[in-house]
């Protein structure tokens, strides 16, 4: 137990419940490690209580005085820290394997999920950040929140299509990292939970390999992920 | 040096150019370990000449007697049976994880490259090979080959952007699997060398991170891929 870890983590109106893809890696991340956290509820428009960081997103963690920001320097960090405990990579020779799956997970499944949950997210932020993420992510995307998710349908399917290299390895293995989950099974699982805490969209049908390692990890650590709130407002129509 | 070693590999018209993405994973992998083979060339409808093998494809490894078929699984072989070699892997950690990369080059990039390539492979087969890899590959795919290639600009903009996590993990190291390459880059550049083998269609830019990192592996082991043999029917109009 170390009570001299912060951990800022993205927060909808519900101040308890926590749904950032990065912040579950973290949160995933240092309960492998055995290590807890104080953990605050941070707002998008909160840039002000974050901006002892430099820079104005979550993941911060702070570790006695020591701040570190993004979800994989945060790893690095705990990893490299906190030797003795439970590693998250397992050797050097994995670590920047785990990387390439974190990427695929950022850059593949973070914007396919997006566009199926945006209007899920907004429907169960705070009203400060409503304004904000609307326009902010309308601004960067092009286009209404709305017509990002228009086609749910179609952008479920591109997603399962998506999951194909994961499903491959499942096949062979429990978890992305082999026989035990370590930090590139957080990496993907951080996307689900996202998905999860704020909408009532099923991603995986449950009889998907895909929906059973997620089973696997929602259990994982006595049920951390499973026993974390959900979003009241889920499935909000477009 | 091993003179006990034989691969088998697929064969164009001409039996010195060897295309088969899984055939090169497992040619680097071999140069890795400082291993030689005696290489054989096989064409696809020599079914008859691999029947020892008790299946219809190569890569198939004859090791001292002992036969070893499916590319992934002659990788895990020489890393286990030659130790004292350099490692393919790195650490045990690290295997599942370039399972993941493997899954992913097999599922993602190899039906994309094959969208753009399918009427240049078809080109520079024996004859016999033309046939036999026509007709199973248009029944496979349900359409003419000609017709799966015809959108080839559309198709080269898909596989583009299905190299975005390779893309973001090449801006940190110059390999996928950190700082020298191993077998994770392997199965990558295997997909590369199916396409320069059989085709002139370029797939990267050159100013891409992708195609720098390409180039390093061309020069790898004393060049052994980019001295390889290229097909001299190359970028045949669909």
């Amino acid at each position: 137990m170390t009570a001299d870890l912060i951990l800022y983590e993205l927060a909808a109106e519900d101040p308890e419940l926590r749904f950032s893809p990065h912040c579950w890696k973290t949160r995933m991340a240092l309960a492998h490690k055995g290590l807890e956290a104080t953990r605050i509820a941070w707002r998008l428009t909160d840039k002000d209580i974050i901006a002892f960081s430099g820079q104005g997103e979550v993941p911060v963690l702070v570790d006695r005085g020591e701040v570190i920001t993004d979800s994989w320097k945060i790893a690095c960090h705990i990893e490299r820290t906190y030797p003795d405990r439970p590693s998250l990579f397992g050797g050097d020779d994995a670590v920047a394997l785990a990387g390439f799956v974190n990427a695929w997970a950022d850059a593949v499944l973070l914007p396919a999920i997006s566009r199926i949950i945006l209007v899920d997210i907004h429907g169960g932020l705070a009203p400060a950040d409503k304004e904000y993420f609307r326009t902010s992510r309308e601004k960067r995307l092009g286009q209404r929140l709305e017509d990002v998710v228009a086609d749910r349908e179609g952008h479920l399917s591109i997603f399962r299509n998506a999951l194909a290299p994961l499903r491959r390895i499942l096949k062979d293995a429990p978890y992305v990292s082999g026989e035990a989950p370590a930090y590139a099974d957080y990496c993907v699982f951080g996307m689900f939970m996202w998905a999860r805490s704020t909408s009532s969209i099923e991603l995986v049908d449950a009889g998907d390999r895909v929906s059973e390692w997620r089973e696997r990890l929602l259990d994982h650590f006595g049920g951390l992920a499973r026993s974390s709130p959900r979003a009241t407002r889920i499935g909000e129509a477009p």
